[in-house]
């Protein structure tokens, strides 16, 4: 018996030009490009491990130690393409194992807790497609992938790239032009940090999917968004990622948070992803730059009430400074940056923020996706994990 | 020694397409028109007396039983513009006693407490000018007298008339052309009901002229919504009130309440007027009119997190039944209506809305400025109550 297997980890990212908008559900097409910060793998990925045996007798999904039936079209979708393109290999050189036509087992861990609500999809999504590229020795590069990936999930196709990358929207109809691109690798900005807060929420959100069918099909001012803001947006945003102009990136990412949210609140019925804890968070870094006369800290949100604050590491004191003033009791600080920092908190502030608050998670931008031998598949193609 | 003296009530008005936005901050000019409807003034309304005499040193204002000076610039113009208006009259008629020389005496009264957070700008701006045009006898009609008020406050205008009203932003640059017109009177859809319900918040909100200054300066999304958006939304919606479209009408109301505070949000910093309970007010109406399959409520927020919802007579008991579910333990419910309509709250609501609202208001469209002989001010010129 032959088991064939591959594995890759593959990083979060956190759009800061945000992609909002299908013009194409099924094959994930957005309706304007965007732009991410791919995060540190140390802090935050997936690892994936994918074996192909004549022996399997179907694909099978592991996802954090629970068997999960791969019934969703989008994972489908995904394995279908991979497999064409190794079908085209095998159809050329007659000699390859025809793993094309072998079932997949899929073992696939995150090192994060999903119940912290972080988007897990694009590393998921990203990790999935780049180790079973591997299993099958593709010879296409990270932006053809991000191809396949993109139509797992939208915004998965930015963390085939590490650094700073744009998801270019493209013109055609079948998506064949709607691809990641790196803008800057990590190294051109390596003192970017992201502290990711975590917040404490009640009520379900509305699924980012069905929120952006709703947006686009009630809002009244999403059209302009699409077609006047953002692609200017897009281009300002590229050249302060270029020229490492934190001030101008930093400016840009709050509106472009705001925008969106913007969006949101003008579809019908509303969609609200703030709460008031987000609120209180917005304020509080517009107090902070507007303390030291310059933007050093940017905050943004996806579908959710998470705030992702962006610095650089020369801000850091000022900024988890700020942060540990109301937050000190949320879970998540390194007691060895929090010395280092000679961080403190007199617990005199009056705020309630920390109420809101459950956990911080100190990051920074990271590499993109990577092969590794370490597998989460035995031999027999089973979880080493034993479930 | 000769007082002359008159006296006016005016009423609130909501606005269900929003004015935010100045093309001229000195002379209130508007970005866009706006349509409000006038609320009954048995439950909200500034009662203004005002004297005139030669024998009084300077102009004088009591509100609410308080003596503030008139430093105001937006009351000072007001006061030369009626002046002016006077003194044309004493011109060609010599025999008129010569008013527009006279210091003013002023006493104004709300029967709402000021507390409530309620815009009441708007009712004293109104009742502060038909009092004077009611004391110099103008015979300007009431659309002329709105530019004259909108100077004071720009939604003060729309406070000229009852029913349902429309303030026409208008071209010229002295702003002749930009004053409140009726749209329907009272009588016209008289079944139209409004329950504001007070929002608890301990947070200031920005003052409105400072956020729109804001949003006019900075938000990207800002000018599609006057220029596209408005337009056309302010023909459906008076066509709407001309047909009594209840459907249509409250659609609209909400969309713009929604569109409005997405500019807000898209404004920078980000300007936030609805907090968690505004939230779940929103949350609450659209649930209620989808269980109706039909819009019988619509919710409308000015700047500020006070809700106002709009609906029909006959559908009273479905929508103030449902605010009763939710918030029957705060104050302001008529107990006489609550018997009327049979309204019950089992208590087991699991909802802690009432925790988020101090106060429900309920009233319904109404009549538009009145002249009385009820005077707030003595024969010296005093204020009645001796303050």
């Amino acid at each position: 018996m032959g088991v064939y297997t591959a594995s890759a980890t593959a990083p979060v990212n956190i759009a800061t030009l945000k992609y909002w908008g299908k013009r194409d559900k099924k094959l994930n097409l957005p309706t304007n490009s965007s732009i991410s910060v791919t995060l540190s793998q140390a802090d935050l990925r997936t690892h994936t491990s994918v074996a192909a045996s004549s022996d399997f007798h179907e694909d099978k999904l592991w996802l954090n130690d629970k068997l999960e039936s791969i019934k969703s079209e989008r994972t489908i979708a995904c394995l279908a393409d991979l497999r064409k393109l190794r079908k085209e290999m095998e159809d050329q050189k007659s000699d390859l194992p025809p793993l094309s036509t072998y079932p997949l087992h899929i073992v696939s861990e995150n090192n994060f807790p999903t119940a912290a609500g972080l988007a897990s999809s694009a590393a998921g999504f990203a990790a999935l497609v780049v180790a079973i590229s591997r299993l099958y020795q593709l010879p296409q590069d990270m932006s053809e992938i991000s191809k396949i990936a993109r139509k797992g999930s939208g915004s998965a196709c930015r963390s085939l790239f590490g650094g700073y990358v744009a998801w270019i929207m493209g013109d055609l109809e079948n998506g064949e032009d709607s691809k990641a691109v790196e803008i800057a690798s990590a190294e051109h900005w390596p003192e970017m940090k992201a502290a990711i807060l975590v917040i404490s929420d009640d009520k379900k959100d509305t699924p980012s999917t069905t929120g952006m069918q709703s947006t686009v099909a009630s809002s009244d001012l999403f059209q302009w968004r699409v077609k006047e803001v953002v692609p200017r947006r897009f281009e300002e945003m590229k050249s302060s990622i270029l020229e490492k102009d934190f001030a101008k990136f930093g400016e840009l990412t709050m509106k472009d948070s705001n925008s969106f949210h913007a969006v949101c609140l003008d579809s019908y019925p509303p969609i609200f992803y703030l709460n008031d804890t987000s609120k209180k968070i917005i304020k509080l870094i517009h107090n902070l730059n507007e303390t030291e006369n310059a933007i050093i800290a940017a905050y943004t949100f996806d579908a959710g009430p998470n705030a992702v604050i962006y610095y650089e590491e020369k801000n850091e004191k000022k900024v988890l400074g700020s942060l540990y003033e109301h937050l000190s009791s949320v879970s998540g600080w390194k007691d060895s940056l929090v010395n280092e920092l000679n961080l403190t908190s007199d617990g005199s502030s009056n705020s309630d923020l920390h109420k809101g608050v459950s956990r911080i998670i100190l990051t920074g931008v990271g590499e993109g996706p990577q092969g590794t031998n370490d597998s989460l598949i035995n031999e027999q193609g089973l979880p080493c994990s034993g479930v």
